[in-house]
This record gives structure tokens, sequence and C-alpha cells, in this order.
């Protein structure tokens, strides 16, 4: 037997107990005749102490551990004359009888400690040592609880988790898939699903009437940070559904999920359009717990001789509270350039400063006197000591950008509060999008997704440039500026399913070759269906108000797609390659 | 709204109600001035009337209505005149006051009922129709609660549910990995794991102490009915754990699971050596539902003049109970030639019949008399009215024979009770195999698997020929005779498992290369640990007394590992091929 207790779970009442303990050496210190030890396991730590003139052998090799060393300890527990009150275990100590070293320890590359001195490289490279860390451990911990919380919550709701398969098919329409080379049917691939969508729908179709899975999913994208190639999603779809009965539910879930892991009680979130949320936040993902929204100065700042915004298609400001005084000019300036990074890229950035005493000061107080800069005061709800800033452009570019203005000025001020948390569903997306380079429409969320209602008839008989203006009947969840996850009521016939094929490019052959036994399929009586996926990893780190998902991830990958630890991607024999009837076209 | 209720649950206590429901159509049938509908969901099946005297264009519109339809109906529940016991809402009857068509369908290709009249490849092609049997889709909420049960008992007991990357190196050991080209990592490939195992041990390492998922595995492996290239395990491991308390955890979590799927009560599971099952049983997964048992005669049947027995290394009987008399000389004739059809390859089959009044009877009676053979009943426990059969030759292949025989003697006299289950732990593996052909040894269970305690030093140690012998600490849990899962204590000693690669054939450059990372970790305070892995598709069919997996996989692949309904394995394109650096040289 390797352990009675666990290093987490002895306490006063359990004084004079004979106990066994196995674990880590977190450190031992040597103070004159006694030596301790710090025991740590994945429950926590237990001091141990070895007393060097009751068993001076056994102090002695206490002595000898390395840190990181694994030893199974046999011994008393005590009561301790100095507890340690911020430790659970802190009120005793285990006296040892007896000590076995079950495995020796190099001295670790980095310290295991919540603040370790090892940088990301070397961390990814002994993830097995990065985990024993604690901040790790209780990520990894969370994310688990995460998914029972979430599985009991939707199996109560009579939700059943179908496996679907991970070898499907390869289909050109969105991002790039990763693919499998079949050896038993040479030449071809299988592909690794970017998302069960077609599964979940065909699922609607046989009748499974609610189905989750937490699910694994793989895109082949160039990654940044905030990017993995596979990632994993509560990927969620029902009958007979309306928008908002969707929506309800997973607004139930994510109340329930705050609840459970956060005891945060989270109040009903509201519904913002996609074109309302464009027009007050310049983002379909609008961070709401501050406000700062745009105000279209578009009509007010034409005509006064200014040539920049009489040319602009579109003129707008937001309100920046209390630092039109100590915003200085260099500050201002500064603040321009970020602006004017490749990044973001505005042109200027024009700014007014409501000072005490009525005063104003502007870089285009030339072209607008005191009392027109005042009047626009109240389109603002500025006060003395605000400053406001305003960008010009193209309409969609400059909401563009003016959202990354009040995005910065909102973590300049501090005014992202992160233990408050402000979800949002943003609904009635337009359907299509107009790509100029391709000379055709994109599918703003899938090419699955449902005109609304309204806009049915209009989609399957009306002319081509009114396509523009189809509502989709689509949603996302937002919180704290964060896209948790999105969905749509989906099509579920076969003539509107082709036009919208037909709409985003397809031929007939391609979309029979591609998405067939779907379009069959809706010829079975396939029922009225909706659904929605949240990004699992996403969800982990919002929770815990962190902005990496790797964090969140056990293996996760590096921006170059490689794991560090096994070393992965790799070369494969020329046996496999011949097997799988392939080539290279790279020299080795 | 679509449905304020389903199809399942209204109850007399609803007459008088006025729902709305919505569904497939099961069947209609017009009875003169009334129209019947049976309209069915996932939760059930409701009858819909229309009257023609009240409703004419209703109950007309209702007469069209074809199979599968999908349908919403508002109406008025009442009490049926003529009850259905056998239907949960076989009490009442909904009176349709509107019909809508959400969706027609085309006549489906077969019957959506338990007993189909619809071949395999068809229902593959059209699983979506499939799925809406009620015993396949009985299968996949079973499915999906037997997951539900295995996660909420390893919760409880402390294990947390860690996801392994998917996406990881391929290895030349064990079966063929299916492999993911690298684009941005051209020439490169990953590999999809055929089991988490070393992610697991580095868990371990990492201090995660019980770690379980239910997780994807693939093998390219040739595929056989029972075998699907991608499937699905319960997969665990436990740090600071002897042999024992892993198997007394998944014996609690199996018998939770009998308990809570089935109501059955397991009773505690008896563990035998692999030496032992295969000295009575021929098999390491014995089905212990029956007796049966091997009788070693090799001793007692030699020096008789037989030459067949005199020159076989081994020699071994079972007895058939009860049908002496009734197996005729023709039935034994058709037994030995099943025997000696190619799959199983005996020489011959000798009998001897136990008659009543001391009779015998034996087709080797020419050189035993019936003094001898009548020795030998006590052996066999035999009665007067028993058979006993006995085969020779080369042990391991006799034994595997009589394997055979048994079985098939257990099924023809019905002695394998479906509604019975015998758990059985097969422990004490051996360590290695030696191959001929490759004339090196390989790992019975796989690389990473420890020798018992007391042959450790004996493998770091011994001369090569000794290493035949070592034991494993690896152990198999079977029901029924399917092998439900298996596992091992694992090596967790830097030096040992160099050694095991070593014997393994590994060179150096080959075990750092492919498994460097799991080796540098064991120098870094590796914790004793050892896990085991359940087949989930086996075990969803073992608890429902079936033999095939298929049924229980939502997306099942076929026997070339193609999904008929995605059409899948399929072409890429050029383009997609050029981006992974990639030529077939196959002709398309």
């Amino acid at each position: 037997m390797y352990r009675s207790h666990n290093c987490g779970e002895l306490r006063i009442t359990d004084t004079t107990k004979e106990v066994t303990l196995s674990g880590w050496v977190q450190i031992g210190r040597d103070l004159g005749g006694l030596t301790f030890v710090d025991l740590r396991d994945r429950y926590g730590i237990t001091q141990v102490v070895f007393n060097l003139e009751e068993n001076e052998n056994l102090c002695l090799a206490a002595r000898k551990l390395g840190r990181e060393f694994v030893i199974r300890v046999v011994g008393i527990v005590k009561e301790r004359s100095n507890k340690n009150p911020n430790r659970p275990t802190g009120d005793i100590e285990v006296e040892a009888l007896s000590l076995e070293v079950l495995n020796a320890s190099k001295v670790p590359p980095f310290t295991i400690e919540e603040e370790t001195d090892g940088g990301e490289d070397i961390r990814m490279n002994y993830r097995y040592l990065d985990i024993r860390r604690p901040n790790v451990r209780e990520n990894l911990i969370f994310r688990s609880n995460l998914a029972v919380s979430t599985r009991a919550y939707l199996a109560n709701q009579g939700f059943i988790e179908v496996e679907t398969p991970v070898l499907i098919k390869s289909t050109p329409e969105g991002a790039r898939d990763f693919v499998v080379p079949s050896r038993m049917n040479a030449g071809q691939f299988y592909a690794l699903p970017q998302s069960p969508q077609t599964f979940k729908q065909i699922l609607m179709i046989a009748g499974m009437d609610k189905y989750f899975q937490i699910v694994k999913c793989f895109r082949d994208e160039d990654l940044r940070a905030d990017r993995q190639p596979e990632f994993t999603q509560i990927d969620c779809e029902m009958s007979f559904v309306t928008r908002d009965e969707v929506l309800d539910t997973f607004e139930g879930l994510t109340k329930h999920l705050f609840k459970q892991m956060l005891d945060v009680t989270l109040h009903d979130f509201p519904k913002m359009s996609y074109d309302e949320a464009m027009e007050r936040y310049g983002s379909d993902k609008p961070d709401i717990r501050f406000g700062m929204e745009f105000v279209d100065l578009t009509k007010k700042a034409k005509g006064h001789g200014f040539p920049v915004f009489d040319n602009s298609e579109f003129v707008v400001g937001i309100c920046a509270k209390g630092i039109a005084e100590s915003y200085s000019n260099k500050d201002v300036k500064k603040l321009t350039e970020w602006m004017q990074r490749p990044q973001i890229g505005a042109k200027g950035l024009v700014y007014i400063k409501y000072l005490p005493g009525g005063q104003v000061k502007s870089s285009v107080g030339k072209f607008y006197s005191d009392e027109v800069l005042l009047s626009w005061k109240d389109d603002f709800d500025a006060e003395e000591g605000d400053i406001v800033f305003i960008l010009c452009g193209e309409k969609e570019k400059t909401q563009k950008q003016t959202n990354e203005l009040r995005l910065e000025m909102g973590r300049r001020l501090e005014l992202m509060d992160p233990a408050e948390f402000k979800p949002l569903w943003v609904v009635d997306f337009p359907l299509l999008e107009w790509d100029e380079d391709s000379n055709r429409f994109h599918a703003m969320h899938h090419p699955f997704t449902a005109p609304k209602k309204e806009d049915e008839e209009r989609m399957l008989l009306g002319d081509h440039e009114t396509m523009k203006n189809l509502r989709a009947d689509a949603y996302d969840l937002v919180i704290n500026g964060v896209e948790i996850g999105g969905g749509s009521i989906r099509i579920h016939d076969r003539d509107l399913q082709s036009r919208n094929f037909d709409l985003l490019g397809f031929t007939k052959e391609e979309a029979e070759d591609q998405f067939g036994f779907l379009l069959g399929a809706f010829e079975y009586g396939a029922p009225p269906h909706g659904g929605i996926a949240f990004g699992f990893d996403r969800l982990c780190a919002v929770l815990n108000g962190q902005n990496s998902i790797r964090d969140f991830i056990a293996f996760p990958k590096n921006n170059q797609g490689r794991d560090m630890m096994i070393d992965s991607p790799s070369y494969i024999d020329d046996e496999q390659m011949k097997e799988l009837s392939l080539k290279t076209t790279i020299e080795k």
C-alpha cells in the first residue's frame, strides 16, 4: 500500500494516527535537529518532520532528498506547535517513522510553483512538470468539472450524447480540413471534422430530438496565440424548436454553469440585433460591461468646411470620461499613433476636450466653433472633464477602428471589471456576405443556416441584388466581449438548401458531391431544427477571467502546430508512405 | 411553438386539454368516418384521430399524409374507447383541430420498425432512417446513459477527465497508425492515437493522480465484422496504486454500471492467472458461465499403442453432458468436419460415449479397452449419457482448438445463458512473447507494462532465454468470454523501460526518437502508476447481450472502412494535395 491518506486530508482530529503518505518533495528544510519536508500531491501539501535525535539514519536520509523526489513515508500525525493557517493541513505534521524513495528526480529546469521562473517553451517541453504547478493543475480540474456540470445539465434536459465520427469527408467550404489518407481506399482521404454540423443535422432527421456532444474539432488554419488546430466544442442540436427555445435552453445552461462553477448568478441575457450592435459598438461581440457607445456625427460634422469629415462616408465618436485634463497632447499623439498601426489602420484621430468652466479644446478647433463643439456635448452625455475621440472614413472600416479604440480606452480606464460578467445574445445576423474578390456570396455563419421566416420567400424568388439584405435566424452568445459560441435555426427544406448552395457559388454537381446525403435526407421527413455550439476551451478561459485558451488545454500545440513535448509532427517511414500510396514533394 | 407535449407523455389525466404535437407519421388508417394517425417521436407514439363528419377538409388532408411525413397537430386529448395497454399513451388519443405538414417524405426504402425489411447496406446508406427504428434509437440512448453513469461514478471516485490530443506522433509499434499530413510542417505527419497510453502516463508523472477519459481511438487495421477504424475507450490511470487497488476500482465501476443499467447485482469477480485460464479453458478470455473444463489426458492416453496420441505433445478432452445417445455418428462426423475447417485446423476428433448400463463406445476403442476408457470417466466427472471429445497435437494449438470446440458445444447445448453475467479477472500474463518470424520479443500487452515485482531483477539482469518466463503485472476483465478491457501496472523507472525497449528490438536511437519524452519524464519523479482501458462499444454490446459493436455506433464504417452515407473516404482537390506537399502514387 502506497498511502493511507493523501497529502491534503489530514486534520487535527487525526492526531496520534499512524499514516502512510506518498508524494513529491516540494521542499526540504534543515533546522538543526529537525528536518522538515513538504510532501505534495494533487490534493495538497503535508509537512513531514524527521528528528535527528530520535532517528539519526532516517533524518540523514531525509536530508538527501532533492526537490521532486517521489517518496513514501510512514509516520504519526502530531499537532504542530507553529500552525500554518494558510494550509488546510496546517494544524498537523507527520513525524516520520520510515522513509522510502520511490523514484529520484533530477533538478527540474524550472520551479514547480504558481509563479515559476520557466518560460513558455521550456514549460511546454516539460509539460509534465508544468502541470504539477498548482495553477495549471487547477485549470485542468476546473475544465473537468465544467464538463461534468455541462453534461449533467444537458442530460437532465433530455439531451442524448451521441458520438459522431472523426474520420469524415473533406469539403472545401469553410476553413481548411486536416485530411487522413486511406490505406484501404488508396488515393482517397478522410477529413477530420471542423464541427459535427452535418451529422448533428442528420441526427435530428433521424429523430434523436435533442443531441449534444463535448467533441474535438479540427481546423488547419494558420495559428494565432488563441487558436489551436484541435479544440473542443459543446455541440448541440434540437428539433421542433424556435429560435427563442434554443436561446432559453442555452441561457439556462450558461446560468447553471456560472452558478455551479463560480457561484455567480447571471440575470436574463439581453438580445441585440447585429445591426444594433454594429451601430452602438462597431462590433458583433461588444463588451457591454461599460458604455462608451458610438455617437454617429456624420450629419452634424459635415458642412463646416473640414474637408476630411466632409468627404467621409461616416463620422463617429466616443466619449472617455474624466481624462480631458490628464491626457496631454503627447498622450493623444501616442494614442493616435497606436490607432495608425497597420493592425488598426486609422488615418487620424480627432479629439474634443470638454474642460472645466465651459472651455473646449479640439484638434479641429479651426473648423468648428466652440459653440458647435459644445452643442455635441449632450449627444455624448459628456461632462466637463471628458474627452471625445472622433474617427471617420468608410463606414465598416471606421466602425472596426472605433471598436478597437473603445476597447483600448476601456482597458486604460479599467472599465472592464474582471469579476463582472455581462452576457449578450447577438441575433439577426446577415445571411450572406458579398465578397468582392471572389465575386460571390459567403455564408456569414455556415451554408446550413436558415434565413428568417419572413425572408424565406425572397430568398427563393428574389433577384440577386436583394440577397445582400437577407437576415439569418442565427445567434451568438457573447460574454464580456468574447464570443462563447453561436448557432442558428437550420434549413430543413431541400429547395431552400439548394438555393443557398447556388447563391454560395456551388455548382449542382459540387453540392451533390459534397452534401448529397444531406439534401437527400431532407426528402425523408426532416423536422424543423436548430442548434448551437459553445467553444469549450474559450468558456473555460472566460469563466476564469483569462484570455488564453492554451492554459486550459492539457497538451496544447504551439504556433507552428507542434507538440513540443512529444516532438510532433514528424517524418514517417518510407514503408508507411508506400502503404498509403503517397509521396512527398519535399526533400527531407 | 411546435409542441406543448412530446408524443410519449400524454396520459388519461390529460383528457380535455388542448395540446400541440409534432412528429412523424408512423402509419395512417382510414376506418370509414374516422382517420387514425400514429404520430411518433423519440419519446413514443400518440394516436391522433380525424373525424370526417366534424371536419371534412381536415380529415381529407389527413388521408393524404404518407409514412414519415412530419406534421404538427393541435387537438384535444380524449379517453380512448378501445385502449391499447401495450403503449404508455394507449389510454388516450388526440382529436385533431388542425393539421400542418412541416415536411413531406418520400416513401422510405425500408420499414421504420424494429423488424425491418431493409438489408445492412441500404440501412447504412440511409442511416438517418435506420436510427428512427426503435431498437437502433434505444441502443444510442443506452450508450449515452452508459457514458453518463461511467462519468458520474469515476468523477465521484476523484477521477479527473483530461482530454489528450488527437494529433500526436506516429510510432511503428503495435497496430498501424492513421496519419495526418501537416501543412505547416511540410513532409511531416501527425498520427491519430491508438490509445492515449503515453499521455495518461505523462499525466501521472504530472501529478494528476487519477485520470480518466471516454475517448476516441484509431487503428488502421484490416477490418472484421467487429472492428471499427475508430472506436471508443473508457481510459483510466491511477498513481500510487497496487494491482489490486486498480482491480477493486474498476470492479466497482463494472458492478455500478450493471446495477444502474440492468439492475443486475454482480458478485465479487474471481481472479484467475493466465496459466490457469489456458490449462482449464485453453483461452485467456474464458466464458465461465458453463464448465466443460479441459482434462489433461497426456499421461494417461499415452502408451496404449495409439500412435496419434503417443506422438502428441498434448492430449486433452472435454465432456459434453447428456448427448451420448442423441449424437449420432453422423453428428460426430459433422462436428469433426467443423473442427477441421482451416479456421480451426484440428486434425481429427476422438470421442468416447459413456452409455447407459456401463457401456462405452469410442472412435479409439481399438486401442483402449473399455476398462481404460471407463477409468477416465471420473477425470471428467462424466456420467452415463455423456460424451467426451478428445483432441491432440502441439500444446498451444490444441488448447486453441479445444477452446473452439468447448464454445461450440456450449452454444449447441445452450449453456450460455444470455441473462447471466460472469465476470472474471485474468491476471499474470506473460510479459513478452517470442516471435519466431521476426526473431524477437513482442510485448504481450504493450511496451510500458511492468513485470511483476519479483521478476524485475531478473528482467534487468537475466539472460535472454529466461525472458520468456517473465510475468507481467497485467490484467484483463472478461465477461461471458468477451474481453471488456485490460491494463497493467506500468514501468516508472527509466532503466527498466530502456531494458524493455531493448528486449523488444528497439535500438537506443529508435527508443529515444519515439519515446524519448517518456524516458525523460521518468527522470523527474515518476510515481508508481497503473491503469486500465475498457472498450466502450464492446461494453455496450455485452451489457445488451449482443455481439456486434456496430449496432451501438451512430455512424459506423463498413468492412472497407467506408462511411456509406456520406461516401467517405473520397478524393481531394489537387490544390489540397499541393498545399500538403503530397502526391499520390495511384492513378485516379
